[in-house]
């Protein structure tokens, strides 16, 4: 009767007080529905710390390799870092919020059951999404992201220099706070405050926005999917400037080496509920207008 | 030796003092070439005021059907004006300027006979731009855009009210002075004064970019090429909204009938010198920087 | 025991369901406190159509010259048109909006009877807020704003263009879709949606918002109150500029005439009940964040 | 015949190759008008370093107790510091520049005989600026500012939270990258990247402008200048927020502890060649147009 019959569960590393209750509900729907549950650490602690029955959590690759389906508890942090940590397994993705809607986890705890049984009946969306990849020159992948890869300055007031080469060619040198590099699913994330614009996750680009930059006409930049963007620092100073994923670690730099990003092979599936309205997560989470007046077309 | 035999050469409607020397040249380097060198109407009568001997002009579609290629002399209006009125026809084009880069007409006056010679030898770069259409519902085409379909307030000082969709599902109703829907060759014209990226023109992307909007989180949207953009006018005064292309004319809407904008299957070819350095136009254009120092990279 | 014995009430013009009850409430209330009541047209109209016992209308002038206060009962743009009408009398006015917070009508018809107790009463803030104006070269003043001059396109694709000085200054020239000219109160109108920032009402000072400018560093200015604005069209074609005062209408341009653009010698004052929020208000109107969590300061 | 007789000079830190023949030519010219000449320590090392006859350095503050008039060799940064240093002290400065034309710093090399006559001969213009000036809740003035002071993010990817407040009235709780707090004089540094509008630095005003601000409505405001800003930060961090003044140093902070900043009761005040024009820097510095076509007025 469904395709999934060992699901995981991720939960968000910190505290929240409805986890527990989500928690419970989730375990006892799936058992009710004859699939197998296996939780990661972070869910088996809350688990019986909320006095559930529960096996013995999984490491995350483990999870990964076993489950047919993933569900991801928290807001869209916890779904990021399952999507990285998970991002060489092709086991898809459902998200749940605990109590906000996110642009990732867009199922409310309230029809947590209803929208189990449709996913688990197999009627959802499928939404893949692309992460990037950032390496070294010439080095292994040394980070990978789901929002965004930026460079910024660090534990320093002054702007960095550095160069954008896409594809080979230069763009341009730029003195700024730093550049964030991000996938259509990071255009509504630090892309947005930085002044970028919304990029429809259907499509395959990359966008690239200045923070901060010194030169007004810096704006930010859309290019194909597929492209390499290289960024060469100017006086690179290791204490001054840092490189970081989904806004997460850091990952060290090197004088005279320059940044690769790339969109990766790897993809990351998101299942929805049918129904997915990637406009009406935008319109609720930036308050757009609905319909005027009486809530039909116009 | 040169796969293009036949020339046209469409001119720039108003008068440029450069322009008749620029004819010169490039009808006596053609001559010079063997190619047979067709004129439109303006640049016939600017030849004749410049003293050259000169052929019958030919009507557009003519020159569309008769050509290997066709040279545009002047600014990007210009081209922009020969892509719409040759997007049936598949005949290439280069662009002249008289004297200022623009992003299109990337060929300087000065080195017009080396350009012409690359390219006739079969040296350049095709590049090839999208026309997007519009076309009121279930209706014929009505206009196409090589830059963008604006729609806008008209005779008022008062915004006016729509509601966007994009394949059917809806975005948002806003009130603003209009929406921009811009391909990636428009990113750089009007959707840029008004806060949209630069997109580039290697993507398959409209861009739609509310002007002024009332509600600041009215973010520009990229959306995917191949996206179906509808626009629907609430309380539809025909005297206070109007629906141009490239800002060249206008096209009469009706009320109670959405607008659909799409990429058309038409697509312009644009030909460039070898080393076309489209990064280079953008950095010329809105005096970005070059290399720091030394001209060298850091 | 109130220093106001002769209060006038100013409707909005458009019909509003509630404004009927409204004005029932409005007029009881002031009856009940022995204040003397004379209203304007509109609100004549509305009054008898609610069913309500009411005089004659008055004329604005008189309603200005015979009035300690006038209530002004419907949107921000209701006390807009109160506000420049008057803008020659020194009678304060007090905003009640129906239904929606106004950045100027700010008095809920849920609280009328208490609100307006605590004016008669004389516990209220006072609130001056500077009009502009705007004159022909040497002429006349032929119009004055209480949120902006706005020099604009019209009946055009093409942006103008037009030089810009500030006391006899040069400033720039640019090409644009016009030029928004704000008070104070008025940045939080069009000019917000322009790009300008929020100036706080007690500053003397002047706001330019370029509108769609195409130089991207053509960035809104804010000068001192006393400043004297001078535009100058270039290429002026009379039926493609408008110059506007609060949006509501336009007026005549003449070839080579500077515009000027003052900060005019009257205000208006607006009286807001104890513990008037500024800030408050911008913060619902612009959906800004309160204290965090759990409404206490952190 | 002149009424500066005392004049001393103030160098920038870092080598410039220009800087020796800049102070020779200088120090010449101020000895052929029987002016005395005071040079700081940097000044002095250069001096010497380009072989010129030089006494001892003075320390800053006796420069400012004794000297009539300071000029100030650099670029704006090293105006700004002066301006700090110097800021107890009544002696107006004059900048000369390195090459490059800056915002203070606004007379070139090439005139330096010609302008630095006209001003020893009382021809010039006065321009007063405020500083601004942070201390802790209660505290010690802790630092002051001719451009802004900025509170933001260090060492850390995560946006800080924190609640803002003016004369005592909430504003708004916002997560950003940080704030920045501008004199007019700053408006054109950092808070111009950071999106902010040009002020003019006749207006007593000070700016606010949220750096990458999470709520797209969070806009720059602008405020009196003898407003008190109060800056209150949510769960503080001390290894994750600083405090800088200008840029250059950054200041120590407290849990629980507010930061409130003001216009100071300092003023720098800048000479100026007679005919400084405010806005040709502008039009300079962020490539404005100038008068369109023929230079003259259209």
């Amino acid at each position: 009767m469904t395709s999934f019959h060992t699901v995981g569960i991720i939960g968000k590393q910190r505290d929240e007080p409805q986890f527990g209750a989500v928690l419970q509900r989730l375990m006892a729907h799936l058992h009710r529905r004859d699939v197998a549950v296996l939780v990661d650490a972070c869910s088996a602690s809350q688990a019986r710390a909320a006095g559930l029955d529960c096996d013995q959590p999984w490491a995350l690759a483990a999870l990964g390799q076993t489950c047919d389906l993933i569900i991801v508890v928290g807001g869209d942090g916890t779904l990021l870092q399952a999507a990285r940590d998970l991002a060489n397994h092709a086991v898809p993705l459902v998200g749940i919020n605990l109590g906000r809607l996110g642009f990732l986890v867009d199922i409310s705890p309230c029809h947590i059951e209803d929208r189990l049984d449709q996913i688990l009946r197999g009627e959802y969306e499928s939404d893949r999404r692309a992460l990037i990849e950032t390496r070294m020159d010439g080095g292994a992948e040394i980070g990978c992201a789901l929002n965004d890869v930026v460079l910024h300055k660090w534990n320093s007031m002054r702007m960095i220099e550095f160069e954008t080469y896409i594809d080979g060619c230069f763009v341009n040198a730029q003195r700024s706070d730093g550049l964030i590099v991000a996938t259509p699913t990071g255009s509504t994330a630090y892309a947005l405050s930085g002044g970028g614009p919304l990029i429809h996750p259907g499509l395959d680009a990359l966008l690239l926005v200045p923070i901060c930059p010194h030169t007004l006409s810096n704006r930010p930049l859309v290019v194909p999917g597929a492209s390499c963007i290289e960024i060469r620092i100017c006086q690179f100073e290791p204490e001054h400037v840092r490189l970081t994923c989904d806004g997460q670690f850091d990952l060290p730099l090197a004088a005279d080496t320059p940044i690769r990003i790339t969109r990766g092979d790897q993809q990351v599936t998101l299942l929805h509920p049918p129904g997915h309205d990637h406009y009406g997560i935008l319109r609720a989470k930036l308050g757009w207008s609905g319909h005027p007046q009486s809530g039909q077309p116009c």
